[in-house]
């Protein structure tokens, strides 16, 4: 990335004199493959054990993976044998100093939990421990000052006392360090993304409508049979609307630096509705979004809507400026009045710059707008990283010899 | 059509022993042609004039049309000679007995005034007479109760009163019998046809949110560039929006049988809010909507809401079962949990059926259902000529000689 | 199908004076689908028993399939419990008179030979008896003439002598009365129906050149992940290629009247090269075309084949023009220099009529052309259900009871 | 681009210690804002003035150009004022040292004639003067050998005596020199890529088949309507097969190194067909390609041909090697067998590298196999850019002042 090689510059140099020995968990998934080139040549961190089902280990990557993105599979990485996602001594995995995860929700719970119970931080794009009270949920140009305190939290408390009931066989003996964190939702990414410079300056949103209209590419792969969406709009998307409806909670909530405890906003006090779409666009979510907020006595004009947006830098500012993923501009406001579009906005800021367009006044809400978002980069495996380069400029992530 | 043949079957003879001489206005667009299609074999009106531009002047059909529907010019149509949208002695056009209007709105206004005043029925597609107070905007399976009060208005008035300002060149001697009738823009089709059995038993609604996805042959041809639209979502619709704010007024709007005079809803007792996107689907507008009813007291429930919209008989149910075009069910309330989708129900009723789905609680208004409406059928060709076999079997339409 | 209509007018009465009763082999799949659809209301057969895996079996046939063609499950046939493959006292298979084929072709030989050993009649879409020396490859508008002699030749043999070895536990007491009949792939479909009338007017082919660019829906559901085609060409298809440099000898070949006994064309005699792509286009497949004619003192213009191509009638003309299935015209050759063209082309004649253009002179070969076919139906289900067709009007299917 | 920088660290400093001036003619079309962001960093040149037609001119760039590309106009160029394509005292235009052109062909032939009269430079992807017998048409990774002959032989026969008929007001006083260098048609580009090395190895080519599947973007903006490509395939490109039936005789000709003069490929010794369909694609021409060889003696395996094509390196390799834009590898050999595919393969070497697969035996000729071009990289504005960059490395390009 452009930014990150001139802002990487300015990053801390590695304690240990090393890059960190990343994990990816569920390498062979769509998920996984974006992790593999966005970790292509990170001045962090370094692919060192690519973990995947049975079925795949014991195979090259280049030769278990069905790699779907464009171009090949990144040097040095396809000839990486596939490890399953147990730590074991003599593993791979077991070197690793953090873990990247792209499981399916189908396994991500336990096998996520027991990564963590041997010491090893994970950051997941994985749903299961989204909404877990001790599990920060950050979308990192929106809440990454939550990441510290709440992961302090769970080092002070011990990733054995949160996750232990969750791993199917915990270690008799589990290593201290491990912790987990999540990212959001890929529809929820943009939403919150804009969401937080408005709260900050405006105060609450107390109504919220949202219509998505979602990329292909969130449903992974094989994914959806081109059958269902060839010419077609399908307007249902399994769970998505619920996600929509509670993850905006968690991650606009408030955060007790002190204690790491995290307080959501109260489902009442910011009330959502969200109908999901699945349209046939490759990569690119974009949300129709109605906004109505709680101060009635000074409602933002739609021009001060846009100079908030465009002005925002996340917090912690001193931090993501360390950090190599982290876009130039968080948000993007387009001045053009039929943007933003998938397939002209989704690659700005190498994908983790969310544009704006359309702020134009609601005849039943305050605001209409329009979002896009990169739903495989900010909207997944570029969240975790840039999370796990916030933890890593912050000292939360080390070599762990 | 199926039903149309079953229906037709019942249909009044013609009065004067033959069908009705029909002129396309507009026939070499994409308007023009799907009325060509309709009317192919139609029991009331047989195409005698095909007029357009005088740039295609002279040339036979198929020759001057850049044929886009699938399949070839309806036999017998290919090589009827274009003739200009004027009325001159002589010319076919001068012998219709109907005229249906596929033209562009930048030369409707005159065109279709200017046949008016000729004394022939215009079925119009365009949007310049739609908001005209004395023209009917009818939307036949939802408001097809007002078209014989208000035609009967206008042939009281006489044509010349109303059209006259509009035609640049009024004929000295204008003709008695012609009228106006206008249907809708083709996003506001489905969502009239839906809110009229609502309304109609459970009261108004007072707050509405519009959220559209919709099919590329809106536009026309040629319409959209591909690279416009190719792997990518449009979130602006010129114009679309404020129709959409605004029709359904009209259209849900009260005659008085008497005078024709028709009163619409007010703005701030129906507010609507609209957001318009076009998507790469060729045929079929999806809406996202969500409804507020203003009688609190009864809230209906999503059964109450289906079981309604599937009983739904559009008045006037005795002339409609004798329109060839009127589908056997004016909405279908699909059971599937992921439908309406374009490709599979837009040509439900021969593309003259809205499908509805989704029908489900709303967290900020009552209930949020999704609507699938034919754009280019029901919204649009279909429409004007439903529109014209009610008139046809109201007596409102006869052989002019 | 409106050419369906007027000549089932003139079919012969069928002799029990009930429809035949059809079976579905499939029938839950893309290809039984569309079985069910063309067999809505037909006048010679009706649909009886739909027959699926034992995964599908005992649930009403709208709950098993996936419907994925356009509308709704026909009328009737959403009620019908699905039955397995077997035929066993009792079941509604055990009391058809003919078995339409859509089964994969994982398990098409030993149901296939299971059903003709029980004496009910096979049309099948599978390949896996395509190439069988007893078994006739008919494309329904090319090499109809085969069948007849060649499923006598079945019926005299007895299916027992045929299929028994194929078959996983063929009955003690086969049935008698079965035979197959088989049509081709559908990338061959239209190339064999183009081929007919060219050597028969002008002689053998010596060499050809078939590249196709082939439809999404030709691999079934789910088929293809939409991540594989978005946007995207794929010019590979496991075993297609093949399929057009094998059947079109043996659909081109010689029957003898009498033994019913097929001679293929030699591989040597017509030399062809395929190349298959697979494009993102729903239904219809596009070939480009290159012919080299044997007889080198008159090889014909494009003028001569385009006459040749248009005027074709297909033999046997006599009973063809008995089916209800059998479009107007076989082949439709388009006037337009950019056709023909899937979207535009592929429902002509209902989808049985092929379309060809472009035919111009090459400068490798003798002439080029583009042909269009519906892979779905003549490519498909169309083909196996005309085939059946022509064996009911020459006799060779009757009510078994 | 990656390799770029590194292999630009080791060009040759510019003369004159300054990038060269360029101008861009034809800025706000498809091509022309290609060369904006293929220029937007480069070692070598710096986008100096950008020019259209009249209609556009004294516009900012950002103004009068519909930007269609991912992401924005790139920095610095939005303000750029938009200059006629006229050399005036005082304009842009006239102060650079070389011209890139994007002009459409209705109007290239007597601007580019202009400005290379005016003393500039001309690189041009435009069709009017690539087959002028002194006008080299070079694919820079097929025949960039041939640029220096002829550039020198233009340069000695002087401008004026070979473009002053073209220009519609030649200058009275032409300046020296100028001179111009064409690249080829999209669809020819990664053909003359195979081919030069498997011609370099093997000996002539005597017979071609080639069958292209083409990108919309081909068409350039406006360029296709949705409605004409959408579930579509046009099989008919205005022009298109003529160019690559008579194209590559130029592109693979020889030139006398000291007269610069080029001996074509007689027709008759290398015989092609060419058939060309567009396809739902946005990016990158897909070729099915047969080959024979002249030499009957030992014609090639396909083990043969992928060994050559992968160590191919385009000649003269020196120079090349100093060239910002060649990439790595001008052929990449896919493995898997279902490769190349448009949106796998398109970006390869940054569209600059044509990946080729399926090399495979053909029952007609010797060799079958699919190439794959990024149509708007090295298929247009990268084969002009990249053209330059020869020349600058061989001293043919300086600053003009």
């Amino acid at each position: 990335m452009s930014t990150a090689s001139t802002t990487a510059a300015a990053a801390p140099a590695t304690p240990s004199g090393r890059k960190l020995k990343a994990a990816i968990l569920g390498a062979t998934g769509t998920v996984g493959q974006r992790f593999l080139t966005l970790l292509a040549a990170h001045p962090f961190f370094t692919v060192h054990a690519v973990c995947a089902s049975p079925r795949s280990a014991g195979k090259p990557y280049a030769e278990a993976a069905n790699w779907k993105l464009a171009g090949d599979v990144p040097e040095g990485m396809s000839s990486l044998i596939v490890e399953p996602c147990t730590v074991v001594p003599g593993s791979r995995l077991a070197e690793c100093d953090v873990a990247f995860s792209g499981l399916d929700s189908s396994v991500a719970t336990e096998v996520e939990a027991h990564i963590a119970l041997a010491g090893i931080p994970v950051f997941s794009n994985a749903k299961n421990f989204r909404m877990h009270p001790h599990v920060p949920l950050v979308v990192p140009t929106a809440n990454a000052d939550q990441l510290a305190p709440m992961v302090r939290a769970q080092l002070d408390r011990g990733a054995n006392s949160i996750f232990a009931k969750d791993a199917t066989s915990p270690p008799a003996q589990p290593k201290a360090g491990g912790y987990m964190v999540t990212n959001s939702n890929c529809s929820t990414t943009g939403l919150a993304v804009i969401l937080r410079p408005l709260i900050d300056t405006f105060g609450p949103i107390d109504q919220m409508s949202v219509v998505t209209l979602q990329a292909v590419s969130g449903a992974g792969y094989p994914g959806l049979p081109v059958l269902d969406v060839f010419d077609n709009v399908v307007p249902y998307i399994g769970g998505e609307e619920d996600k929509l409806e509670t993850e905006p909670h968690k991650i606009l909530g408030k955060v007790d630096a002190a204690t790491g405890k995290l307080t959501h906003i109260h489902q009442s006090d910011m009330k959502v509705t969200a109908a999901c779409n699945r349209v046939p666009v490759l990569d690119g979510h974009t949300l129709n979004i109605s906004l109505r907020f709680k101060n009635r006595d000074a409602v933002p004009t739609p021009d001060q809507i846009a100079s908030v947006l465009a002005a925002y830098t996340p917090p912690p500012a001193d931090v993501l400026s360390k950090c190599p993923s982290c876009p130039a501009h968080a948000i993007h406001v387009a001045s053009q009045p039929d943007r933003p579009q998938p397939r002209l906005d989704r690659d700005r800021g190498q994908g983790m710059t969310v544009t704006v367009g359309r702020i134009r006044e609601c005849a039943l809400l305050d605001i209409k707008l329009v979002t896009l978002t990169h739903n495989t980069v900010l909207g997944a495996a570029g969240s975790s990283l840039l999370n796990a380069e916030v933890a890593y400029v912050q000292g939360l992530l080390k070599a762990r010899d």
